[in-house]
């Protein structure tokens, strides 16, 4: 509960149902009368609109494992400073679509590049801020991945392979299994409803032990 | 000499010189016949072009300090990647205005951050490429600045009080004195002719210890 607040991130591939998820948590938040937002990443700043735009730009061929993975942390950052922070600081919740996670698991895990190595630089880049709750949507690869296809045009990510995206469904699930208990991992082949009702569920227990 | 290269990078305060002192070694090493490039920080490579508009552009004021040094290594990453990494495997002598020790000064001792986090960020950016050499054109912080300011419009990090120049300074001779091997540090209140031939003479050095 950073600072009075509380922080929710939703995780997950491809086509999982995260952004669909985050507008049914915020919509319900707000309903109940308690002050919320939502945010993503990367993106979520006007600095990190421009990094978004090379991260996810196609044409951006040469981008190096390494550049990647910075640009994410520098996204990430600048994140936390402009909006996390200062949110979570005047109590609210806030939830947002993917942070720290992501980058374990695609730069990590997908890119070949040392996992504790990419935790290190995250960790610096967000000062430690640590989600209060993790809400992993899980789903096969394919299942999401022909989601996605079906909803718009592919970016970077979704043009990697089959294999890159089954090491990223690893990863995640491997985080989720180190800290169970900061963590709600759904079967998102579950339909919408079932799904925001599993989330609000853990989200008013976790409210309710809100000082 | 990495991969059969040389490389030299030139280091210091707004206003030493450097740009025209890495022009001058470029146009003696071209004259004597031996396969040269200059390049820089930041900005060398397309992805760096767009980072390089973010850092110095006066009207982001809300860049946090985390995220600018994340930035300067992701730049940094993508300029060893496209550009570093391959002419020096090609066996050319590279010469390069700022490289890791301006991160060291600037967004270490200049932004309060923690300069042994930001040496580690750098290093896992550039896998540990360091210079053969490094030439480091020391100014008082006033007569730079001066300088600076008589050439172009002040940029984000010119419009910095003289305070956090002087701890850039005291940074890059702190660097230096902890390898003087490595170092060439050269008072830049000298003329440009006196400096040119000083770099010479030390180059000329390198280039016959190559194999």
């Amino acid at each position: 509960m950073a600072g009075g607040g509380v922080f929710i991130a939703f995780e997950g591939g491809e086509g999982a149902g995260k952004s669909t998820q985050v507008q049914r948590l915020h919509g319900w938040l707000t309903e109940q009368g308690i002050a919320a937002r939502t945010t993503r990443e990367p993106g979520a700043t006007g600095i990190g609109g421009t990094l978004r735009s090379i991260v996810l730009d196609p044409a951006n061929t040469q981008l190096s494992p390494r550049t990647e993975a910075l640009l994410y942390a520098a996204d990430r950052a600048q994140h936390v400073h402009e909006v996390l922070s200062p949110a979570l600081a005047a109590g609210e919740v806030v939830v947002t679509d993917r942070y720290v996670d992501s980058s374990l698991a695609y730069q990590g895990a997908g890119r070949t590049l040392e996992p504790a190595e990419v935790r290190s630089i995250s960790r610096w880049a967000t000062e430690g801020l640590t989600p209060d709750l993790t809400v992993l949507l899980d789903l096969p690869p394919e299942t999401g991945l022909a989601r996605a296809r079906g909803r718009a045009a592919a970016d970077r990510l979704e043009g990697e392979s089959v294999g890159f995206h089954q090491r990223v469904r690893a990863t995640f699930l491997q985080l989720a299994g180190a800290e169970p208990a900061r963590y709600l991992v759904l079967d998102a082949t579950g339909s919408p409803d079932d799904l925001a009702d599993a989330v609000r569920v853990r989200v008013a227990e976790l409210l309710a032990g809100r000082p």
